[in-house]
């Protein structure tokens, strides 16, 4: 189970995930998996507008206590990296052992009703607590041309990947 | 200035905007104006690696107290909206009046140093505290086509546009 976050919780994911070495690394390499977050009462009418927009940012809480070093090594193995054993600055990986374990993933929504996010694409367990829902813009949100995307630009990355299956 | 957040800073923004109301709204807007992460000493290692990336997303804390609401109203005016003055749920809106005032900025990389990430495209205050500078991926970033993007789709966006300019 996650720690509760110093911030308020808007939802919930249920996910079908239990297990982190278990779970895709990136929602974007899931894109079959479905999801749902559901809204605490308190927050469903900021939802008002959202099904208007076909992906939105999902900003999560994905500490976990007792299960990794606390504070995090600034430099660490990612789970794509694991094959290689190469160590990254935590700021140049995506991973969840960080300073501030606020996940970003980018969800295809599929459906917005009075109390509940349904969305594909899944690389958070379930019961994590939820910051944030953001809607994704094209106009913000995509930079122009193929950008240069560091060590994610010399590995391959298989839909599907988890922690676990990367060895 | 901002309150401080509930969570650790890794760095603080510096840039050339002192007032929200003549700050762009968003950085792909402000594309010609440059900023700087001035980053802790305790977390500098972090940044190993960052310079392969052309882009990255910087999560901030915006909150900033006595200057609105609190807790935010749950449907709001975006600034974008400000000329029709319409409603929107603020999980269906980027503004910086939410439930947990987290930032979410695409900056374009310019110089990775030992102490600080100086960027292009800015949106932030001076002195914004910084949670999070995570890479830009494309892979997981960017949604196959072009998606639907609810309200943005009707509107036309200008670049430089401040709240105040938007009325």
């Amino acid at each position: 189970m996650a720690s509760a976050p110093p911030l308020p919780v808007i939802g919930i994911v249920r996910s079908d995930y239990s297990e982190t070495e278990h779970t895709p690394v990136q929602s974007s390499l899931n894109r079959a998996a479905y999801g749902t977050v559901e809204i605490d009462a308190a927050y469903r009418d900021g939802l008002d507008g959202l099904d208007g927009f076909d992906y939105a940012w999902l900003l999560t809480w994905l500490h976990r206590p007792h299960r990794e070093e606390d504070p995090p090594a600034l430099r660490q193995v990612p789970f794509l990296l694991r094959p290689q054993r190469r160590l990254i600055g935590i700021f140049a990986t995506r991973g969840p052992r960080r300073v501030n374990p606020i996940g970003l993933s980018l969800i295809r929504l599929t459906e917005v009703s009075g109390d509940a996010v349904r969305f594909a694409g899944v690389d958070v367990l379930d019961g994590t607590p939820v910051l944030d829902i953001k809607p994704y813009v094209t106009r913000f949100d995509r930079p122009p041309g193929e950008p240069r995307c560091g060590w994610f630009d010399e590995i391959t990355m298989a839909d599907g990947s988890t922690p676990a299956g990367l060895g």
